[in-house]
């Protein structure tokens, strides 16, 4: 294993930690529930949005906490859902009048964490929703999860719900429109590479040096098939053949394109794709609003990539557009 | 070689044509020179700021083209120096009465492409200034260089005279501010494996699983010696015990801090530097004014990262501050 780390224990905290001193104030940290958080949160004035889901898919959570997205984040250990606690604690600390909105992605673990936690806040009398994401097509069931899992589309509900909360949506309302972002979206993934956890110290799982995983799960489960390695345009084929009819996506719908690496794989390759993919949408017809490329979930240092895409109507749009500022920039 | 690619040979061309199609309009692509370039450009009233360089450095610098950076890139191949054509092809299209800035990170093949295309653009009456930045420590000389490489604070220097160049800053103002910014930064990376160009199909070079190399340049060139790999605490230290002595950063400095990651170092390990240097600068007395820590310029999909220090005065403050709308972005 060749990473920048210490005590390979002590990953996940010395990363938030991290997160916190390049905040320039406007996150904090607790290291006891693994949380980052706003410092200008909780408010009553406004929804508190939090997810938790596991730790090895940065940027997702912890780095995409900030005004306009997620108001705090508790993830586990690298690819552990967070334990209980850290879902009651946190809900508890961010508790706001107006309820909190719980963003879970459709694992085992997580809903576990989520649900346990809820109950408990909820005998507490805190209010809370829960927003299930489960974006990828790829399959129904799999090792970690009963149903789809929830894969990269997981950035557009958190932009989506985020900018509402900034404009004083209510609980009920997020939810609407959580929910509504999480039926026009569809997502698949391919991995080239494994990837390997710090504790753990050996790859999640080998792949042949001419083959690739179709369909891969973000903590390197199992997807449709391995095959051996085709061109991209071969494998951006696959992916839209995949994604395109599940929704489906239509002549004349308007869409947010996003391809989105899997951690390994460089930027470069990601424009690639996604100039396959956006010639191909165009030539059914459908057409791409805005594009995202680059890492918005990632599996540590697997290469690969994600196609995902999000149907868009008015309202869609005004909240993707909608500013928002988070640890991560270019600028 | 495992990546996402139909023929190695036009790797380059189809990413190039992937940041077009992702620009939604902001950008022109022009196949014959690899030239990416803002669409409302070439324009009387602002100098043309245009960089040529390899790919294979992305984002840098086809994906940092636009309002507030550069106005134009011509990259060559997959770590190749822009041909003389490219550079004399884009300074015309670019032509401005204010004049051309080209900024040119020092190695060879560039500053002889640099440096012909002026001339020759020149002698047709374009009036040219050239930028060079060289703001790796590593070493006095190196493989593809006379003098000192020029690495990721070329970041630094674009973001500067880009945001200046809005402002209506002339040719020798922009002269003024870019050395500036080249006086005042200092940066120093480690590798902790190869990549591997497209059309080459092997790896640069070899390292063994326990080794790294320390003053890495970005094209795999060797740095000042091949190590243990040691844990990340200690990296730091290697890499501030070269950078901060060379200005030297003192204490009572405000610096920008960079964590630049080569291409295939998750954005995790990143903030566990980011957040190592942000407290051993402090313990020193050197105050972090902003921090960058993400991918800015890579090496394909090599491990490892830069730690890049710039001193600012209030004159780079507001430059830094000022806002970009550049091809990659988070929203």
């Amino acid at each position: 294993m060749k990473k920048f780390l210490n005590d390979p224990k002590q990953f996940v905290p010395e990363f938030l930690e991290g997160i916190q001193l390049a905040s320039d104030g406007a996150l904090k940290y607790e290291p006891k529930y693994n949380l980052i958080y706003r410092a200008d949160m909780p408010s009553d004035s406004k929804v508190s949005i939090i997810q938790g889901s596991g730790s090895g898919h940065e940027p997702a959570h912890t780095m995409i906490v900030g005004k306009g997205m997620l108001d705090a984040a508790c993830p586990g250990d690298v690819f552990a859902g967070p334990p209980v606690d850290f879902v009651v604690e946190t809900s508890k600390l961010m508790n706001s009048k107006m309820g909190i909105l719980h963003i879970v992605n459709n694992y085992t673990g997580d809903r576990a964490a989520f649900e346990m936690g809820r109950e408990l806040c909820e005998a507490e009398g805190l209010r809370i929703e829960t927003l299930l994401v489960n974006d990828d097509v790829a399959v129904k069931d799999s090792t970690w999860t009963v149903g789809r899992r929830g894969v990269a589309g997981n950035f557009f509900v958190i932009k989506a719900v985020g900018a509402a909360s900034e404009k004083g949506a209510d609980l009920d309302e997020l939810m609407r429109i959580g929910n509504k972002v999480v039926a026009n979206v569809r997502t698949m993934g391919i991995a080239l590479s494994s990837c390997t956890p710090p504790t753990r110290g050996t790859p999640l799982f080998e792949i042949a040096e001419d083959e690739m995983e179709v369909g891969i799960g973000i903590h390197g489960e199992p997807g449709r098939q391995r095959t051996k390695l085709v061109p991209a345009t071969e494998i951006v084929d696959l992916l839209l053949n995949a994604i395109v009819p599940d929704l489906p996506f239509k002549d004349g719908d308007e869409v947010a394109l996003m391809v989105n690496g899997l951690g390994g794989t460089t930027i470069a390759e990601l424009y690639l794709l996604y100039g396959i993919a956006h010639k191909k949408l165009a030539a059914k017809g459908i057409k791409v609003f805005r594009s995202y490329v680059g890492e918005y979930c990632t599996s540590l240092e697997m290469a690969g990539a994600h196609i995902s895409i999000l149907k868009v109507d008015d309202e869609i749009k005004d909240l993707l557009l909608a500013p928002a500022d988070v640890s991560i920039r270019i600028f």
